[in-house]
């Protein structure tokens, strides 16, 4: 393999790989990227096995070939030739790297263990404007379960029609739900994907008036934006029939400034810390008190608010409220209770572009 | 103690004075601030008994008295009240924090156990511009020991006499020396300052085009700054004599482009973490080879350089080099080598604005 190509093209490209190898890896084989040469291009790939990412980038190609670098150090080396032409070139077992008038020479390691990534995934797609994507999934991931216990709650349920496409998230203490309308899609469909996917598909998408195509085949996604082709595996499993778990009908609803109750809880949140996050919303009509107290202090807040229905006394992981408040991009947000022992519900007060529900935290009367 | 104050005024002064408290303290009374109400003023003052920093704002005071705060709590709260108008009382063993219909309780601390800091201090006074001063200690100040087994080595030794200042510092392996002109002095002394210290004073200078003025008294220390004051303890002990390391004369000299040989010895040191960040130095007329290598793999690199005297093969800690050239604002720099196990000096062609000496590490001819 012997190549020249631009030193910020190579570095780009490492960045954009680079992602797709995980931090703590046992096996330094995953450690690497992998350089192809061939026709005008050179092509950089790094995978986790469960996430590949492949970025593509113009070269002037003297001679075919392919190797595997260790991608650390290659990012590390390439990040300090930006404004240089770079030579690549395979000799023996080194990638010698040459720049104006030197030289670096970085170890190769086996290419045959390497794993093989299958690009041919191209049963069904759904297509749809990337601001739109970014906002399904900013306003769910998070909700993602963290925990190895349950491997299915750490992907998203994505579900598929003709128009649309519904995104979903639970932990077994919260559930997010986000709706967007569809450019175009192949029919119906379903998948859980793992929300590390989700996540680094955001980040390819520079470019909110465009699209993305998402293609998924079996167990296997893939998506293309300029030039990265961006494959992960699914999860496999039984998603959990989140519809039956959203009461019908509720006892109290009120309106409430959203930025006003993030900053309120926020604050309480500061010495709910010494508490288990607990904070305790007293809701009358009119008036929303929201309280923490500790060994560290105090917070008492008082919101001007709208209720329908009967007065409540609820309490809240403050934690998850604020992720909630956080993802909502409404003036205003609409919750919905029925018993201090009940889920809570926020959701948009018309239409249904994004639902969440709250397990609240049993407080002695 | 009870007055009104801007919810932005209080959290900038909380972000002043917190840098005083250190970040690990058994103490958990140096993990407080005392807030004194006085006249028209309120008063902050945190401290770790090395440094004090003391800020004071305007405020409304209904009832003079003082108290004493957990300080990240205190700023955590603050933080989020930068719109509000706040009112602090100190009730029983709690400041009440009231803003808008709302209000948070924080448990004070005893202030009799609080240091009392003693800012009497007049003796000794330099002033220089505060772009002068920030460069002086920028230059030096990262070649101190962060070792505690040589205390005085932490600090900073200031030569103050009628026109100028000379700051050193040094850890066993370099030394850093800066002058610069002043625009006042009271006469001849000197003092070893805490390398934190000085660090701190170059945060509080926000004008460039004003100046500083350092009081100096016995063992103590103090900057005031746009309503902020510093005070901090001085160490004591007898400094090295520094100036009989320094070399008179030497065999070779070579200039080089600073950026140039900084990019090529970042470089370099990517592979030579793996061998002791050592990089070798070879040195002909016309050219500087710079070469590192380890399991890693290698880099070679190659500079135009001018030299006067006898060729040289030398070694040195990348890190210590890489520090250097990036404390120094001159395009091209100088070095003065005898052999390749005699210190270098990198200095100022002309003049004796700044000197840094860095001890070689030995290799294998």
């Amino acid at each position: 393999m012997k190549l020249l190509c631009e030193g910020l093209d190579l570095s780009n490209a490492i960045i954009k790989v680079i992602k797709a190898i995980s931090a703590k890896t046992p096996n330094d084989i995953l450690e690497c990227i992998k350089l192809t040469a061939k026709g005008d291009y050179l092509t950089l790939l790094a995978t986790d096995t469960e996430i590949a990412i492949e970025k593509t980038i113009r070269a002037e190609v003297l001679e075919e070939g392919e190797t595997l670098v260790p991608g650390k150090l290659f990012n590390e080396l390439v990040k300090k030739l930006e404004d240089e032409q770079i030579e690549l070139t395979v000799e023996g077992t080194n990638l010698k790297v040459r720049y104006g008038d030197s030289e670096g020479f970085i170890q190769t390691k086996d290419l045959e263990e390497y794993p093989v990534i299958n690009k041919d995934i191209k049963d069904n797609s759904f297509t749809m404007s990337q601001k739109d994507f970014n906002e399904l999934i900013n306003m769910t991931a998070f909700s993602c379960s963290q925990d190895d216990g349950r491997p299915i709650l750490k992907g998203c349920k994505i579900e598929v029609d003709e128009t649309s496409v519904v995104c979903v998230a639970l932990d077994g203490f919260r559930l997010a739900v986000c709706k967007k309308e569809l450019a175009h899609s192949t029919g119906k469909f379903s998948a859980i994907v793992p929300s590390r996917t989700l996540i680094e598909i955001t980040r390819l998408l520079e470019r909110e008036d465009e699209t993305v195509t998402v293609v998924i085949q079996k167990n296997m996604l893939m998506v293309e934006v300029a030039s990265t082709v961006l494959v992960s595996r699914l999860l496999e499993g039984e998603y959990l029939n989140y519809k039956q778990i959203i009461p019908n009908a509720f006892l109290s609803v009120i309106r409430v400034s959203k930025n006003q109750m993030l900053s309120s809880i926020e604050r309480a949140a500061i010495v709910a810390r010494g508490m288990k996050n607990l904070v305790k919303f007293d809701i009358k009509e009119g008036n929303l008190n929201i309280s923490a107290s500790s060994e560290l202090g105090k917070v008492d807040e008082n919101l001007l608010i709208n209720l329908e229905g009967k007065d409540l006394v609820i309490a809240f992981n403050s934690k998850y409220l604020t992720d909630i408040l956080r993802a909502v991009n409404d003036d205003f947000v609409y919750m919905y209770f029925n018993s201090s022992i009940s889920p809570c519900v926020i959701k948009s007060y018309q239409g249904d572009q994004y639902l969440y529900l709250l397990l609240p935290i049993r407080i002695n009367a």
